[in-house]
C-alpha cells in the first residue's frame, strides 16, 4: 500500500466546516485522535473519568472552567498558542467568545464526557469526532 | 493538591531555549508527551517500531523523508499549520531550513528511534525529551 504523503493544513481544515463544538478528526496516531473544533458560546459541565484531555488554542480565546473535589470553581483562560491539559476525573466546562482549538485524546472520547450536567444546547454536538 | 491552572504558551516556551532537535516536554496527558522543538539542518534516518509519531509545524518548514518497505524514498514537505503522522515502523529522516514543531508521542519515545543510521551529528540530541 502506498504511504500517505499528504499533510493536512489546519487553517484549510478549519475553513472546511462552520459548526462550533463539533470536532473533526484531522489525524490519528496509535489509538488517539487529533481533533480540531471551532468554539463559540458555552459548552456544558462534563467529566472524562478515564482520560486527560489536551487543548491547544489555534485562534481566538478559549476558557475552561474547572471544579475541584471541594466544588470550588476556577477558570483557565487560554489565548492563541496556549496549551493546557484537563486532568482525568476533573469536571470542566469550556466556553469561548470565538476561536478554534486542537485536541488530543483517546479515540472514542465523547465531547460531553462520561456524564454531563443539564440539557445539551443545540450548539453542542455530543460526538466522538467526525471525519474530515 | 491545588489544580494547575496555568496554561503554557508555545511561543514563550520556544523562546526559552535555542538548541535544535532537542525537544522540551510542554505537557503530559495520560502516558503521552507533548513536545516542542526547534528544527534546522539534517536529522538522521531512524524508526520507531512501536509507535506512530505526530507532527505539527508551528513555524517555518519541516521536511520528512520516508522510506517504504521497498527502499523507495519520498519526502513530505510541511509548512506552518501542517500536520502529519509518521506510521510506526516507517523509516524517516527529518530535515529543516529552520522552524519549530510540536510532537505527540508516548512518554519515553527516543528522538533517534529504536535504531538510527550512521553517526549522530552534534546538533542532534538523542533524548526522550527534556523538562521545560
Amino acid at each position: 500500500m502506498a504511504m500517505n504523503t499528504e499533510p493536512i493544513n489546519l487553517t484549510k481544515a478549519l475553513a472546511s466546516f462552520d459548526e462550533v463544538y463539533s470536532p473533526r478528526i484531522v489525524a490519528r496516531m496509535n489509538d488517539y485522535d487529533v481533533r480540531i473544533a471551532h468554539t463559540e458560546g458555552e459548552h456544558v459541565w462534563h467529566v472524562h473519568q478515564d482520560t486527560d484531555e489536551f487543548f491547544l488554542v489555534l485562534d481566538g480565546r478559549f476558557d475552561i472552567a474547572l471544579r475541584d473535589a471541594g466544588g470550588r470553581e476556577t477558570t483557565v483562560t487560554l489565548n492563541q498558542g496556549d496549551v493546557y491539559v484537563v486532568p482525568k476525573g476533573t469536571e470542566h466546562k469550556p466556553s469561548s467568545p470565538g476561536g478554534s482549538i486542537l485536541m488530543f485524546e483517546p479515540s472514542g472520547t465523547l465531547t460531553t464526557g462520561d456524564h454531563h450536567e443539564g440539557e445539551l444546547p443545540d450548539h453542542v454536538d455530543s460526538t466522538t469526532g467526525h471525519e474530515m
